[in-house]
């Protein structure tokens, strides 16, 4: 099928059986839907959301309220069913993997988890860069992998979510180097520190982007400041854009792993929902470098593709629309 | 049961496996939803949206770039199924009742349509008082007596949208006189009217404000400035309330509606969610008028209760969370 131009989607749009324009920002996401999947009746196929989680060895340095430990304890929550991520998951007809990025701890097989840890947790990036090149490489290509299996499994809509404590801090790092952007504005309360711990966590942020100033590639920064659950969702979402699959960025996090892989392929905005600003303190900016709205602004804070989950019906109801609304 | 106390609603909500107020708005929802219920598992049941559809004297005046023949056909449309609230109705599992609360026209009888036309539309406001306080009572009864009967169907939460080609105008005004704002603010393009389409609306207003000066009380100002669709909702409203029904509020004429209740019973405020902000101008002041914080901000201007269908996902997560994620 020839591509859908433009003027043929707002055609379409706009005969449907209400004031031009008046669905607001349903209206540009069917738009996008419909010029992704180059149909004019684009649908939602088996959407999924994916949670990576990995252990930070930055965490050392006391960046958050929360102990390390607690990245494994969510994941047994995410395999039990009784996180909010799960909630939000059933409700909305999602399917969900968690992805065993690096998190320091075995887990037991289970239909949910996919294994592909690559160490376990980073090494302290104040100290050494918080991977090397090689586990980079291998955090690109399985995410690469995981983006690919879903997609023959049908799956034309991905969400990307994360667990792990101490990733604020890594976000935080990579929104500095890839947004040209003072720490000071890109480093907040992650799980809630407060003003001092907010404080503190500036302090040890600004040693390891010192440290690690002459990081210049998109490969050299996403591996010095680093996160395994970062750069294997960042390896997922170019595979998942390649594949031609609708991506819905969550909150800060996700959002940082989609900096990197914008740096390497700036066209992969082109395929991307943004479904909520964060309260997190740095996403708006960040939104606001990647000039994206955000679908949701309900202050949440919470990681894990909580906000992914909650757009979905959003997203859906865009495609809907576009299906089943009558025309002039 | 002894009412629930905030402070046991919060420690139910912290006590929930992620970081205190993490998530956000969702969390002040489901302590509502807990509260109105007085349940710490609140329960979303049979949720309905109630369209209600009249058609408006004012037309005569060129307020809208519509006919008002347009009501009927959008009332055709609710019953065929091809509007935008059908559409998202089916996607959200929303029960939808159509209520002719005075529309120039008959329908043929349909299982979703609830016949209760007061008049074939209200009287001109510029030169008359928009109906009766006959009239108005008539309304605020049948009104009543519908949520009544959704209450006896076992509904425990209910939007309330609107279609009446004209009800900007009655809406605007309504604002005018409840929130104490000038007209200037409350007036807006409706449908779509272009500048000097707004100018010339706004110059009809201020004849039909002029007009009904004397109009003091809530009951006279809305028989003046009425809307056989906007009374019914204010009496829908009233009733619903004092069933312990969760009040979902859509855009501009439907909080209009909640505005004439409001000044009549203040506290309805605590069981009312406002699904959006609209895009029509005067919304987001009378939003702050009831220092209410919107779920939603998408930049929709279409009514019909479609921003109150599209919120139901978000009101459903949050009664589902609170009761379905672990505790720590």
């Amino acid at each position: 099928m020839p591509p859908l131009l433009p003027s043929e989607i707002s055609r379409l749009l706009d005969g449907k059986t209400k004031p031009p324009g008046s669905l607001g920002l349903l209206e540009s996401l069917a738009a996008q839907l419909a010029r992704i999947q180059n149909a004019p009746n684009p649908k939602i196929i088996r959407p999924t959301i994916l949670v990576f989680a990995a252990d930070h060895g930055i965490t050392a340095e006391g960046v958050s309220p929360y102990p390390s430990e607690v990245t494994a304890q969510m994941v047994h929550n995410f395999l039990g069913g009784g996180a909010a991520i799960n909630v939000f998951c059933r409700q909305n007809g999602l399917a969900l993997k968690i992805i065993d990025a690096g998190v320091r701890a075995d887990f037991p097989d289970h239909p949910a988890l996919v294994p592909a840890k690559i160490a376990r947790g980073t090494a302290n990036c104040v100290h050494a860069p918080a991977m090397s090149q090689a586990q980079l490489s291998e955090a690109l290509d399985r995410g690469g992998q995981i983006a690919e299996e879903i997609s023959r499994e049908g799956c034309n809509a991905v969400g990307f979510g994360e667990m792990g404590i101490g990733n604020t801090s890594s976000a935080a790092l990579l929104m500095h180097r890839f947004c040209h952007l003072p720490l000071t504005d890109c480093v907040g309360r992650g799980t809630g520190l407060d003003d001092a711990g907010v404080e503190r966590k500036l302090r040890v942020l600004e040693k390891a982007a010192a440290l690690h100033q002459k990081a210049q590639s998109p490969h050299e920064i996403l591996a010095a400041l680093g996160g395994f659950e970062i750069a294997m969702m960042c390896g997922a979402m170019l595979r998942a854009e390649e594949r031609g699959l609708l991506l819905v960025m969550d909150g800060f996090v996700s959002t940082a792993a989609l900096l990197a892989a914008h740096a390497v392929r700036p066209a992969i905005l082109d395929s991307c929902v943004f479904a909520h600003v964060s309260d997190e303190r740095g996403h708006r900016k960040m939104l606001g470098f990647l000039e994206a709205t955000p679908l949701l602004q309900l202050g949440m804070r919470l990681g894990e593709g909580t906000g992914a989950a909650l757009a979905f019906p959003l997203i859906q109801a865009a495609a809907n629309f576009l299906n089943e609304m009558a025309s002039f």
